[in-house]
Formats: structure tokens, C-alpha cells, sequence
């Protein structure tokens, strides 16, 4: 299973792609920062976001998409401009038309790390040792793209499902809560979904490194 | 002058395309909705959204994009929605290559009624009069996107220019003010921009009613 974690953000939208097997051990694939250039006007930073995870998507082919949900702090701008960046990768990967997960802050942390706050540095570091890596991934965004990856495969919850008006829902501390949450046989059968297809256009070298797995 | 109002929503999206000409006398070019179908899991919806704003545009090529901005009202849910899709609908202008404007509920309200505080009954019909339609535009979603289109050709601020960290800034009460407005010179050149670009590749019956004017 190949997951595209997106850690948005206007200045720099961290971009993380992991391979998790069955036994859930995961290995780095991607890692990466969109940037919109600075002083550009905002609608042409967003099209390079959103052609940043066009081109991800269309590079690495994830099954899936996980994003982390910014919380609702005192900084409105920011999180005016950070949901815009999250809209513009949800549209890209309905376009691509993957499967899709939304995990908070706090959800992220307590996946990687055990702890719901921990710091950055922490992070980081268990991001390292759980894709074997000889240094932390850098920069810090792009390693909170790849917590967030991990987060999805191992909670494996957090997907917007079909068949609500509103996927999630917002309490104004800023807090997500999907209201539809997958079952995991719905899960599987979205992976599944996802497997068959791709199974035409599978790149040999990925078909190789499953089969190796 | 061609101008796409864009009237943002997760559930109906108004696009609005209006002709204005240096007397600023406005005319209908096309009025619809872009809807993300009900039950749609909200990244499919964003996808349906920014192909429908991605056709429109090509369809009818429009110079200037202007877009309504939410007040950030007690309903977070719903800005967060719409915040999706209004960075969805930048991006979307981004890859048209096109300058984008947005103006805030009150600007557009004063700029078509007079009056800031306007409800959408009066609304619709200072649209359908400005216009000089048989009947006010349907739906109601559709005759805000015209508004705004209005208010962009009449009033002209709004551009998100450059040079800026972040075009535009959002205090507490939801009010954006623009941190950076293009001068008129700006504005103009921007708009000759847009035409110059546009020169090559304009449709015989456009150029017609070009020359009609």
C-alpha cells in the first residue's frame, strides 16, 4: 500500500510518500516541499501547490491521500490560507480519484510518537527510526508529511466516506471529527478498489518491489 | 472586458460571466451552477467544483476571475467549506494564468444595490435590471456570481497583486481587506495583459462581437 501524506500549507506544503507492507512496516519513497514562490499573488501560489500534487500523484501513484487538518487557533489568516491549500489537494485527488484520509495534529503525534503533543523534534526523530532512515527528514514540514502518511497506515481511520452531505465536521476549538468513518471492510474494499485500478498501469519496478516484499 | 464571477459553496457553486465595455454597460454571457453531487465524499465534490470553474473558463474565456470572500461567522463548518472551494477556485484561475480579485459580501451588495447591507431579493433584481433581462437570474446562487462580476467591473479593486507575502489579510469579524491593491495603472496593465495573451487565440464569433461593441 503506497500513501501520499500532505502537510498543508501555503508557504510550503510538505509532501511525503511511504510503502507500508502487511505487517505494517513502512519504507520512504518521497519526501519533498512544494513551495509557492513568495510574492507571487495567492491564486498562482495555489496553482503550484496544486500542480506539485498533481505531479506526485502522477510520479509515485499513492492508493491514497492523507492530510492533516490545521487547527483553528487565533491565527484566522493562516488557516484561511492553509484551507485553501487543503481544498486544492482534495480536488487534485478526487481528480486522480483516490481514496482520502483527514487526521488532526494531535491524531498525527500520537500515532509516530505515543504521545498526542509531542514536540517537532520528537517527531522527527521517530519518523527516522521507523522508515530506517540515517537522518531525520528534512525540512520539518516534509517531515510531518510523512508522519502524517504513517499515521494513516497505522490507524488506518480518518477516511471521508460517501453517503453524508458533510464528511467531517468542525467544533470551533478547531477540532475534525469525521462523521462517516470507514468500516475496515469498507477500508479494505477502498484499498482494494484503489489496487485494482492501478493494476493495469502498474510501473515494473513497483510491480517488482511488491512482489520483493 | 470578460469577468467570471465566482459565488463559492461546496453545494452550489455560482459562476457568473458578464461582457462590460469601457462605458461600463454590462451584458450576459452565461450564469449557471457548478454542483458537487450530494452524497459525494467532499474531495470528489472539490473535484467536480474546480473542473466545472477549469471549463467554464475555457468555454468562455473570460480576462479577470473575481471571487466572493465568506464572513467567518459562527458557522465554521461551513466557511471551512467554502474556503476549500474558493482555494480550488484560485488555483483554478492560477492555471488559467489569469488576475484575480475578491471583494467581500458588503462591497458587492454596495456596489450593485448601493446599499452594503442589501438582501438577495433586491439583489437580483439591480442584477436583472443592470443586465436587462426578461426575469432575475436562477438560481439564486447564480445571480450572486453575476453580483460579484458587477461589483469587479465597476468597482475594479480587489486584484490580488504581488510582491506580497499574502494578498489579503482576515481580522477576527470575518472583513478582508486587501493588503495590496493594484494602482489603477496596475490594474490597467494587468487587463491589457490579459487581453494581449488572450490575441492569438480568440474565437472568430468573440472577435465579432468585439467589434460589434
Amino acid at each position: 500500500m503506497r500513501i501520499l501524506g500532505i502537510d498543508p500549507g501555503l508557504t510550503r506544503c510538505g509532501i511525503g510518500i511511504i510503502d507500508v507492507d502487511s505487517r505494517r512496516s513502512a519504507r520512504l519513497v518521497h519526501v519533498g516541499v512544494v513551495r509557492g514562490k513568495p510574492g507571487m499573488a495567492t491564486h498562482f501560489r495555489l496553482k503550484q501547490i496544486a500542480d506539485g500534487i498533481r505531479d506526485a500523484i502522477a510520479t509515485y501513484s499513492p492508493e491514497l491521500v492523507a492530510i492533516e487538518r490545521v487547527f483553528v487557533q487565533d491565527n484566522l489568516q493562516s488557516v484561511t490560507t492553509t484551507m485553501m491549500v487543503m481544498g486544492v489537494a482534495m480536488a487534485e485527488t478526487g481528480r486522480a480519484n483516490l481514496p482520502m484520509a483527514v487526521h488532526t495534529p494531535s491524531e498525527v503525534k500520537a500515532a509516530v510518537t505515543g504521545n498526542g503533543k509531542a514536540q517537532k523534534p520528537q517527531v522527527q526523530a521517530m519518523v527516522q527510526r521507523i522508515l530506517g532512515l540515517d537522518a531525520p527528514p528534512k525540512p520539518a514540514d516534509a517531515a510531518d508529511a510523512l508522519a502524517i502518511a504513517i499515521c494513516q497506515a497505522w490507524r488506518g481511520s480518518g477516511l471521508l466516506g460517501s453517503g453524508s452531505d458533510e464528511d467531517f465536521s468542525v467544533s470551533l476549538s478547531g477540532k475534525v471529527t469525521s462523521r462517516r468513518e470507514l468500516t475496515p471492510a469498507q477500508q479494505q474494499w477502498a484499498a482494494a478498489q484503489a489496487k485494482t485500478r492501478r493494476t493495469g498501469a502498474v510501473d515494473p519496478r513497483r510491480r517488482q518491489a511488491k512482489q520483493s516484499k
